[in-house]
């Protein structure tokens, strides 16, 4: 081979523009730190018009073609979604090209089969910036942390929703008001619906489990609650507790007595102030790994912006393009472990539940005997106020999800229960 | 290519029976990640006497008939040390074989000869358990990271020093006083130099900044300072101006007019407790780095013992296995943007300064001229107490190293000085 590498860019959104940026502009580097020079054979993009900046003779609107050309060496896809992501790596991989994408969506939808095809081209697929931006996390699963046994990730892994939720803490303020103020700083979109209801970290966690547990994972395995529902009283609540609320993605090994089973959730819950994910605060994200002989990991950095996002991408740029360089491909990801995705009424996890009751006695012993009737054991208790205010918040030992969820139900009915005030998840208390 | 891949380990200490451990518990899990089943070879020790319980068959004494055996495939080096291990590692190499090792002095001294005959030999080398234990660093500087321009490397990757910075600062003890503790804990070795003064982790500042700059750097480049001479003094000094002193290893790329170079070192320095690094206590380790695109990130973990270090071991045991299979080696480390090293004098750094000074009219004038004859621009003055026991509390801007220290010695001169009790360098105050 001779001659420069030359890239096919799909996409020129914040991300795809940052790409171009650095790749036109450190070229020199990227050059000698690959071992041939670099460059961009062309820009897919849907309107030309609106990409000025971009050289003219590279802008092209047949992204198929581009991707296909013979003088195209590798493949950078940062157009998101579904179609045409999907068809465009394929047709990728079928021209013996390497892929290097940022699409949590279609990893999470489709990851098994995107890597079955890149293993029989004999091509790369790498995508870092898919999951937590600028972090490297994805490649320490895949390569660094192989040798050991993971057995738990929790991330936070949504900024937006991150955002939200520390400004509540903040201000006092409810989700609504939240997220206007989110919005209109722009840490939100007009449509916020794939960061509040969890569909973006359920992707991520679905591409870390999967990763993680050597076991295919998609999005559609993954139990996912998103932070609308959660209210100043939850806020509140934790802080209480010496808590702050989070919006996690978690992905857990599982033993069982027939063999074990990984378990995949998004959702809000409490954690301690003193967890090392409680002062993530912001746009930053942070993901903490436990693995039998590592012990506690974590990693922390940006997890979106153009920028940081084209960081991750150049990364795997490079190193795809050291493997084109070689004729060999890097490891491919595997899925021998095949575990058994446990459904989220038999993951075992710990509720935090604050009523108001009327101050008779024998509430407490009949609100207890209600979790002791689902087999959910307690931890703390805590009475406040008296008469009409008397309010109980309990903190319950782990137990299957479903059977908190049956408790919580059966409370809601109880005459001596005024009101369920606060119901949210735990995570990392002792 | 048929049955298993076989491993040579070299030394079964505590990394090494770890590693041992997790090779024989662990081998289909790991067989099946790599596609290929793996055993170990044999393990090279001076007294087999010692391991009763290695398989007798498996031990030898003679390590280079070992390595140089032609049914061994890769091998792992956790001897430590310069020599045995350099020989053997390049025995190695000639002989076609990959090698995992967890030996930073070796890699920060010789680092560019021995990458140079791996890649001849065209053959990996591996070595992310030589820099803070479990924690992905160098794979995430050499692979993750390898399209970003890296600015920064902050890094606490000594745990025995910080154990004893944490201890000092828990306890108010002197330097004496918590290493005693520590070494009665186990957390310092009988003879604790390499730690307290500092060599390790300059052997391991060397390796961060060779990756991080592509740049040869070697512990002989590194400045550095150890934790010796810092006092009760300094740390309560720390403490009121909100700061917390840590063992810093420190790379930088610094600009300059004739060309970027590398400045590289390792001293104590206080750092503000609202530092992500300040937080990082006892035995556990953090790097925190910061690139153009990417922004801030730090890796959080455990830097010792044999279990974590196994961990990273294994990883790469797995990574050059699975280059094993595809007959190519994965990308080698390239040293072609060759920065110059910048002498620590040179330097920009800022310090603080504690002085005992008789409270006169002018003191405070003679002692800020003496700052400025050096051209060096103080940040902040506080003087407490009156009389004889009057304090002065200097924080400084930044300037080359050799004007502050230079400063300091004409400060211990001054009639109005009656004693200079605490200066330490500062980091990461804005």
């Amino acid at each position: 081979m001779t001659g420069p590498l030359k890239v096919a860019l799909l996409g020129c959104g914040t991300v795809g523009s940052a790409v171009l940026r650095v790749l036109q502009g450190q070229a020199d580097e990227l050059g000698a730190r690959i071992g041939r020079p670099v460059e961009v054979a062309g820009v897919a993009v849907r309107r030309p018009a609106h990409h000025p900046d971009v050289p003219a003779h590279l802008l092209t609107t047949d992204a198929h073609a581009l991707v296909t050309r013979d003088d195209v060496d590798l493949v950078v896809e940062v157009i998101g979604g579904i179609e045409p992501a999907r068809s465009l790596m394929l047709a990728a991989f079928e021209a013996g090209k390497s892929v290097v994408s940022a699409n949590k969506a279609l990893l999470a939808d489709d990851g098994v089969a995107l890597h079955a095809a890149a293993a029989k081209a004999g091509v790369d697929l790498h995508y870092e910036a898919a999951v937590a931006g600028a972090i490297p996390i994805l490649r320490p699963l895949r390569e660094s942390l192989v040798g050991d046994q993971l057995s738990r990730i929790v991330g936070i892994v949504n900024g937006t929703t991150n955002y939200i939720l520390s400004r509540m803490a903040e201000t006092g303020a409810g989700f609504g008001e939240a997220l206007a103020e989110a919005t209109e700083l722009g840490y939100a979109e007009a449509d916020p619906t794939a960061d509040v209801d969890g569909f973006d970290a359920a992707a991520k966690a679905a591409i870390l489990a999967s990763l993680a547990f050597h076991t295919p994972v998609s999005a559609a395995d993954v139990h996912r609650e998103g932070i609308s529902t959660v209210t100043a009283t939850d806020v509140a609540r934790a802080a209480e507790i010496g808590c702050t609320v989070k919006l996690l993605a978690i992905c857990e090994r599982v033993p069982g007595e027939d063999g074990d089973s990984v378990a995949v959730r998004v959702h809000p819950a409490m954690i301690p102030t003193s967890h090392p994910l409680a002062s993530v605060g912001g746009a930053f994200n942070a993901v903490f790994v436990e693995a039998e002989a590592a012990g506690q990991l974590m990693f922390y950095g940006q997890g979106a912006g153009g920028e940081p996002t084209a960081s991750a991408v150049l990364g795997d740029l490079v190193a795809v393009a050291r493997n084109r360089m070689t004729g060999a491909p890097g490891p491919g990801v595997t899925g021998y472990a095949n575990l058994a995705v446990r459904p989220m009424a038999e993951t075992p996890t710990r509720y935090h539940v604050s009523l108001d009751v009327a101050d008779k006695p024998g509430v407490l012993a009949a609100v207890a005997q209600e979790f002791a009737t689902h087999d959910v054991s307690i931890s703390t208790v805590r009475q406040t106020g008296r008469g009409d205010a008397a309010t109980l918040v309990i903190v319950t030992h782990s137990a299957p999800d479903a059977a908190l969820s049956a408790t919580i139900s059966a409370l809601r009915e109880m005459p001596a229960v005024r009101g369920v005030t606060s119901v949210l998840r735990v995570e990392g208390l002792s």
